[in-house]
């Protein structure tokens, strides 16, 4: 099987969670909207998003698999996690482990709206007074809560504190090896701050880069680095204090 | 099996979703909150809360099914739709009804946000001005573009224009009815502008509660009132023009 991957081609955004996915599980890939040729590139993804399916997708990530088109980055990895090895197999297991993967999706959407709490639509300057304050109670109150919320759960892990979930690598530890760079990059002040109280997912970050497929990949051009257009992005001011 | 949700009692919230699929499954249930006796009432809530578990919770609602303990409302209704006769017997109807699931939850935090751009922690009166400005560029760009999103998946379904997904009623159209009801209650104004694209929708909203089951529940005490602590609030400085 060789899975497709639509997404924007220029920032890790949340296709950036199905990416480190697929490659920590060495599947056979094409990440269309990166390629050039004969239905590729980035008119691959709207005609995607434009065209009569019976499934269609609201918005990018969306794999192809085989037959199947599937929407929603959660979705995708619950859809994969078993596939490539990077799920537990009970179905309490994958239950908790999809549980941590929305709940993550949750934080993501919180820490995008620090740069956009009015509108997707409207750039970064015509809201920047409303984000000035979204960041700052995003710093005060939400990124604690959130990482001391998987600090716990790291702790509480039954399997030992090496991953989220059991005693193996998920796609949970590879999406907080993301979520944890990404807030590095884009809130490093609050990141300094808050790094005393989460020692553990601290670890785990400076963990999951010595895996050997995570390195390649992160040392490959296949790895967008972080920019001013993606999720997580580095505003100085948003970061005060 | 006797489920039991944890949830705020005084609001539909996100427990609403929940809630409609165990009334119109036939689930025997309790509604822990809206219990007073032992075990019961929000005490045993915030225990939930803060209690000691292999998988703790970040937020309400959750479902314990037996040892299993369940949070983010998508995987609730995941975990509820086969064993309620709610969702599609094979693996690529059920990835889709999740995927509508998890599009509806980010549709759903939009709705909030309109009432709370800033913080979920600070009043309605202290985030005033952005609410105005956001909930303006929401019935503007946002809510269009979701209605029109699920009324092409009602036209689009190979099983027919009655349900979302195939030809069996699924969770998607319980919390379909749910959030067009809240909208309804919310954006009066900006749903009559938005009616005539959505007559499928709109027939849905209004097929829902002639189910028995359904219409029982909504008769009941057990429905809550929307009013204005929930996710779905008429403020109607934000629902202009």
């Amino acid at each position: 099987m060789i899975y497709e991957l639509y997404y924007w081609p220029s920032i890790q955004g949340r296709g950036e969670f199905v990416r480190l996915a697929l490659e920590e599980g060495a599947a056979q890939y094409v990440d269309v909207a990166r390629e050039s040729g004969k239905g590729l590139g980035i008119s691959a993804v709207m005609r995607m998003l434009n065209g009569r399916s019976d499934t269609p997708p609201f918005a990018p990530p969306i794999l192809k698999a085989g037959r199947l088109l599937i929407g929603q980055t959660a979705n995708i990895l619950q859809f994969l996690g078993p596939r490539l090895e990077l799920a537990p197999k009970s179905e309490a297991g994958r239950l908790w482990t999809h549980q941590l993967q929305l709940t993550m999706a949750d934080f993501v959407v919180e820490i995008h709206d620090t740069h956009h709490p009015i509108a997707g639509s409207l750039y970064y300057e015509d809201q920047k007074h409303e984000a000035r304050r979204r960041a700052a109670e995003f710093s005060k109150h939400r990124l604690p809560k959130f990482l001391a919320y998987f600090e716990k759960v790291l702790t509480q892990n039954g399997g030992g504190k090496r991953y989220m979930v059991g005693t193996q690598l998920t796609t949970v530890d590879l999406s907080m090896f993301q979520v944890i760079a990404g807030l590095n990059y884009a809130f490093p002040t609050a990141m300094r701050k808050a790094a005393r109280r989460i020692p553990r997912l601290l670890a785990l970050h400076a963990r999951i880069p010595d895996r050997p497929r995570v390195a390649a990949y992160l040392a490959s051009p296949r790895r967008i680095a972080f920019n001013a257009e993606g999720i997580f992005r580095h505003y100085p001011e948003l970061d005060a204090r």
